[in-house]
């Protein structure tokens, strides 16, 4: 069906919607059959995911773990301002906004036994990021996505949050990428705003210098301006104390090369593939889109002010909140949250 | 259903089709309905694959490798011994035996010029791979599969083959993977092979030194005697030259242990979620289970005999064509084959 029949549906739902419209304003009855209280209703998954890939698209975040780890000077790869840096990420555990999710054990190298030990994550982290759904058949196998059709085959935006456990992945990343430090669980938000919601909030991407090669160079590259926060609840605490605030808009690379880039080779995206931007971050204090980068690695806690207490990484019964809205003059497009608690690590040594 | 309901189909159907069972023998009606020859029928991927992930499993071919680029001291990666390295490939480019794979367009660094450009991979390489069937439903989100049970949670294998760019996966791999370089096609034979097809074959895995955590370990670790090979067919040659012979038994780390390490964080395996070995090689001339390891990068080109010609990579028009069986006492278990011919890349200058 495609980007115009996606419009049309919601421009139709949103005429019903209005004010100005009367025949669901006027009726009790049409109101009680069609609507439904949020209160009442449990969210589910909006799509079932074929597949899942996750980018690394924020340069102040890519920036700033460089740095951590290789110093300032060489704080990019080589090839992080040429391409989309993306991989292959684990559809089967993609839940929804409100599903606990588990500590989970892994494999991490103990330096001063010299030796690789099975024990739960000590360093379990949340990454913001904004998931991209993609809708209608994006490509053929074989046959690359060509960028000026790539926005066309974006059906909509959420919140996303890539659990990672950050003594597993330095363990085990070299040299194909991370594996079993980010399968354990990635929580989406459930409601899907479409691209045509967020029209309205098209701002132009940052100028990319150098310039990419001829597939991902578009006339009209732009991202969102789209306020996006993090927050953390220890447990026991109703809310949660902010820990990050960041904006879309900052990201060097935007949906449309993420598509192009991924089908480059001729890599097929199928209708309800799931993009991950990568962590979002912004320059400024508060602005780093996960603890990794906020805590350098754990070094430097962050505050959780009213809660009266730190986080170097996510303790258990630790609620992570995300959440983002677009402001328009008065009003708001909002995403909702995506929100998950830290369970503890299972027994298993009684399992 | 699960392993024993999958063996006792397996029986029933072994019985009805053996020459002591005189149903069928002696019926040319009940066999004209039931038997449809090879010749009249189109194979298709035997199951939805809602998950695909590959693994660097084989020892051989993991030293050969890093030696190559890292020298023989530094040749296995220091987790290398320790778990079994795994990322997460695409299942939306999975595709049957038969099915034809183009050249893929990406993006190599030209060393020379200082760029980044957009070009046809002058680098397609094959991996000889065993493909890895789960089925039922292993193991729950959160929840590690246990290695005791993992034997039981495969469904049978086919034959794989990971098309690869090379030049394409040097310049993206840093630090997230191979992506666009390995997600263009990976095929794979279309009959699934049952474990207990295979039961007679199982063979001891390798001693593992060091030995690794309690989650990978298995009194009954086991490979299998599976004969595997490789041969290539340039255009217009109707039998592909052997490139490669090797054999499964040699794999450092097992079906079970891919399995059991995949969920160890938590991640839910489901069914027909397909595991490829990674790479298997042996050692010895012949042994290397891929063009990247038998010429040495492309430096010293190997030989199709009967074709008068070498290859240093794949070319256009090349047949690669995956064979196993295993050798019982007067009978054989095949695996068919795994074949797919490299069209020429698209001229997207006029796309
Ligand atoms: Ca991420
Ligand atoms: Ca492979
Ligand atoms: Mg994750
Ligand atoms: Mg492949
Ligand atoms: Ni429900």
């Amino acid at each position: 069906m495609g980007q115009p029949a996606w419009r049309e549906a919601r421009s139709i739902l949103t005429r019903l919607l209005s004010s100005q419209e009367g025949v669901l304003r006027d009726s009790a009855y049409l109101q009680s059959s069609c609507c439904i209280p949020q209160s009442a209703v449990t969210m589910h998954l909006p799509a079932t995911i074929p597949n899942y890939t996750d980018f690394y698209a924020s340069r102040e975040h890519a920036t700033a773990v460089g740095a951590m780890f290789r110093g300032k000077a060489n704080a990019l790869q080589p090839n992080w301002l040429h391409l989309p840096v993306g991989y292959h990420g684990r559809a089967s555990s993609v839940v929804v906004s409100g599903t606990d999710v588990r500590r989970p054990w892994g494999q991490v190298w103990q330096e001063e036994s010299k030796q690789a030990e099975w024990v739960p994550s000590a360093a379990v982290d949340y990454e913001l990021e904004l998931g991209i759904f993609m809708g209608g058949s994006a490509n053929q196998l074989g046959h690359p996505l060509r960028i000026e059709a790539a926005d066309a085959a974006v059906f909509g935006y959420v919140l996303l949050n890539d659990w990672s456990a950050r003594d597993l992945q330095k363990w085990e990343y070299v040299p194909l990428g991370p594996f079993t430090s980010k399968n354990w669980a990635t929580s989406i938000s459930p409601w899907v705003v479409t691209a045509a919601a967020l029209e309205p909030f098209r701002v132009p991407a940052p100028t990319q210098d150098p310039a990419p090669p001829a597939y991902l160079r578009s006339q009209a590259g732009c991202n969102y301006d789209l306020d996006l926060r993090v927050g953390v609840a220890p447990a026991g605490r109703a809310g949660p104390d902010p820990v990050t605030h960041t904006n879309m808009r900052t990201l060097y690379w935007t949906p449309a090369q993420m598509a192009a880039h991924h089908t480059v080779s001729g890599c097929p995206l199928v209708p309800g593939d799931l993009l991950g931007t990568g962590t979002i971050s912004s320059e400024g204090p508060g602005g780093a889109g996960c603890l990794l980068e906020a805590t350098l690695n754990g070094t430097k806690p962050v505050a959780l002010q009213s809660a009266g207490t730190h986080r170097a990484w996510l303790q258990d019964g630790d609620r992570v909140v995300l959440t983002g809205h677009c402001q328009g003059e008065g009003y708001r497009v909002g995403f909702g949250e995506c929100a998950g608690t830290l369970l503890p690590a299972l027994d298993l040594t009684l399992a």
